[in-house]
Order: C-alpha cells, then structure tokens, then sequence
C-alpha cells in the first residue's frame, strides 16, 4: 500500500506504510524539441529504459557518498522496479536547485558571457537558482535566501560546502573513465526526523554536463560508460 | 580645452586639463516607448530641463554625503551649464549597478515573485547586476564577482555598508518631504589615485523609484519636490 503524493517530470514520488518514501524513475528527460537539456524546465523526450539506467547512476553515486559519510536521503534502490526509497525530507522554500560548475557553459555563460569565455575553468564554483519554472529558474544571492527565509546563511554555508563535496566525487568517478564534469546540479533539503541538511534527488546523467576528447556525452552514454565494468 | 571621453546614455564625460573629470547632464532619461524607467537600458524619451533637474538633486546629495564624511567623486557642480567635476575613477569590471531596496518591485519581484508580494517591505536588501543591456543586465553573486575578478570580497563589503549608508541618508531626506523611497541604485568605483572606494555618477530622480501617498512620483516631479524650500 503506498499512496502517489507528487508527480514530478522525471519521477512520481510515494509515501510508504513505513513513512520513508519512494522514488519511481520515469522514462522522461528533460529538454526543448526533442533535445535533451539537464537545464530545460521541459520534459523533451522519453527514451525506454533511462529511468533504470539513471536509477543505477543514483545508487552508485549515493552508495559512494554513503562511504564518504555524505548525508544523503538514500535508503536502498530496486532496479528491475526503477524505484528507490528515501529518507523524507523538505525542499527549502518551494525547491531550490544547487549548481556546481567547472567550466562555463549553460546558464552561467548566457549570464556573465561578458566577463568568462565558453568552456572557461571554474573552480567549482557553486551557485543557487529557484526552482520556477515560470520565472526561468532565477539565480539568487545568499542575502535573498536568507531576507526571504529560504535558507539561513548558517544553511548557505552547508549547502556550498556539501555540493563542493559531492561534486567532487561525481567529477573523480568521471575522471577515471577518462570524462570530465563542466557542471552538476543537485537538490538539498532538511531530515524531516533530524533536520539534517541532506542531498535528495538523484545523481544520473540528467543532473550533469560531461565530455569526452572534447565531445559532450549524453546521459544514456554516461551512465552506460560508468556502469561498465 | 576638454575631450570627450565617453558618450553615455544621460550624459557625456569630458576630461579636464586638471585630469578631472567634467559630467555633462543631458535631458535624456531612460524608459520604453516613452514612458520613464530607471530600470530600463534604453533612452525613453528626453525632457527640457531633465539634466539640469537632476544636476541640481545630485549636487543636494552629494554634498549631504560629503558632510558625513562618505567617499564620493563629488567636487562640484554647475547648474547653468548642467556639469558637474568629479575626481577620476575606474568602475569595477565593465560597470555594475548596485541596488538597495526597501520596497518589493521591478526587478526583485519579477525575479522572486514565487516568495515575495508586490510592495512588500524588503529592510535595506542590496544586489548587484552586471551594466550589460545585450543579456538585461544579470544579477550577480559576491562569489561570482570575486571568482571573475570584479570584485573582491573586501570591496564587496564595503560596496555593500556604502550601499546602505548612502540609500539611509536619500530614504531620509525624501521622508522629510513625506516621500518614500523604495529603491535606489548606484555606481561605484575605485579613485584611480588612491585606490579607495568611492560613489561615483548621480543621485537624481532617474536613479530610484519614489512613491508619495501611494503613488509614484516620477523623477522631474520628485526633483521639483525634494529642491523646493
């Protein structure tokens, strides 16, 4: 018995008997005319099996930080099911996406393009965009997160100081299959139990941008090229 | 004997034999299809008596900063010729526009409607975009400005405390007229002789938004209001 409590675009999420949640990973990626865009707010295409394949992505990379001590939401994960169970947590304000950038492509360059050239080195550099969809995903300072009570700047510092974490061990586990990661979003939120900041979500080839020999590799790519022994 | 050394949208910069710096005010202001917006990148539509206007309130300002010791470029003005002398000083980057906002609207709320209401009291909240019309002038982090060079975090500081400081003594001076402020954007720079951080540009009507019993005053009005006895 388990009840439906929110329909993402990638991901319905379910309440379990036990209070945990969980995830089911959906076919659908996001991204614009049939073009897969990590940072579209649209669902673009749906391409059968990419729901597992990010799922075995996710569970790699939350066992990974699960070793590191990295608070996650991650419980355990069920392939064949394409589901995952999680801890429950709440989003700050209404979502909030958390951006890890090492070189500048998306956003970050339609934004600053006047003082960074395309695929410049950024020291993981960490920036925050709200989640709204209708206001094109705004970029937002630590001083607006906090005058608005999104995220206190105790909060902040944790959020930056995680996402500069657990960046670096998805751009290492890339590194070592010879890819390399120019930018990675994640999503925190707060231990509904403890309050913990912890990472929720997912880590798959949706939430990144990564290249090899110079080409960019496409999620179902990815995810093939790191699961394979 | 002077050079014109830049042509802006509101007024042209001379250099002086002195190596001063002389301000021309025009009676352009900015807006769209000729309605006034101190937000806009465009010039609106001109108004006799527009620069002169202005000259005159930041001449009032300028010398109010002065008598509280806060660093300008300020040396001093003359009304009839709509000119104004100021102390040589390099903006940061290309420029930036460093706003203080008391009040929810424009920009702010059209970035962040999904948490704040139209009017809603904001207490002193100070952001700083990037002057780039081709990409609507994009806000811009304390650590996106450092990472790029812009900005350290020291001036930062101080940009933001000189921020406050000057938007305090403005939100001041137009409640003793029963006017109030509820946002304002400045320029700053560095003095190219001493390195220190200073006000630089105007403070005219073209530079905030002012409402008085509810309704907005626009910027010829404002002047008019705030320099009768």
């Amino acid at each position: 018995m388990m009840n439906l409590i929110y329909t993402g675009k990638t991901k319905d999420v379910y309440e379990l008997n036990d209070g945990n949640y969980l995830l089911k990973f959906k076919d659908d990626v996001t991204g614009e005319n049939g073009v897969f865009d990590p940072g579209a707010n649209t669902v673009g295409l749906t391409i059968e099996g990419a729901g597992r394949a990010g799922l075995k992505l996710t569970k790699m990379f939350f066992e990974k930080l699960k070793e590191d001590d990295i608070p996650t939401h991650y419980v355990d994960a069920n392939i064949e099911e394409a589901t995952m169970t999680v801890i429950p947590a709440a989003v700050f304000g209404k979502g909030l996406e958390v951006i890890c950038r090492y070189r500048a492509v998306g956003s970050f360059l339609r934004r600053y393009g006047m003082y960074a050239e395309e695929g410049q080195p950024l020291d993981a550099f960490v920036e925050i965009t709200i989640k709204d969809d209708e206001r094109q995903d705004p970029p937002i300072t630590e001083d607006a997160l906090s005058m608005l009570g999104i995220l206190t700047k105790d909060e902040y510092s944790v959020v930056v100081d995680l996402t500069k974490k657990v960046a670096g061990v998805v751009k290492e586990a890339l590194c070592t299959k010879g890819i390399e990661l120019y930018d990675i979003k994640f999503e925190f939120g707060r231990n509904n139990k403890t309050g913990e900041i912890i990472l929720i979500d997912e880590i798959s080839g949706g939430n990144m941008r990564a290249f090899k020999e110079g080409k960019y590799i496409e999620p179902l790519l990815l995810e093939k090229l790191m699961l394979e022994e």
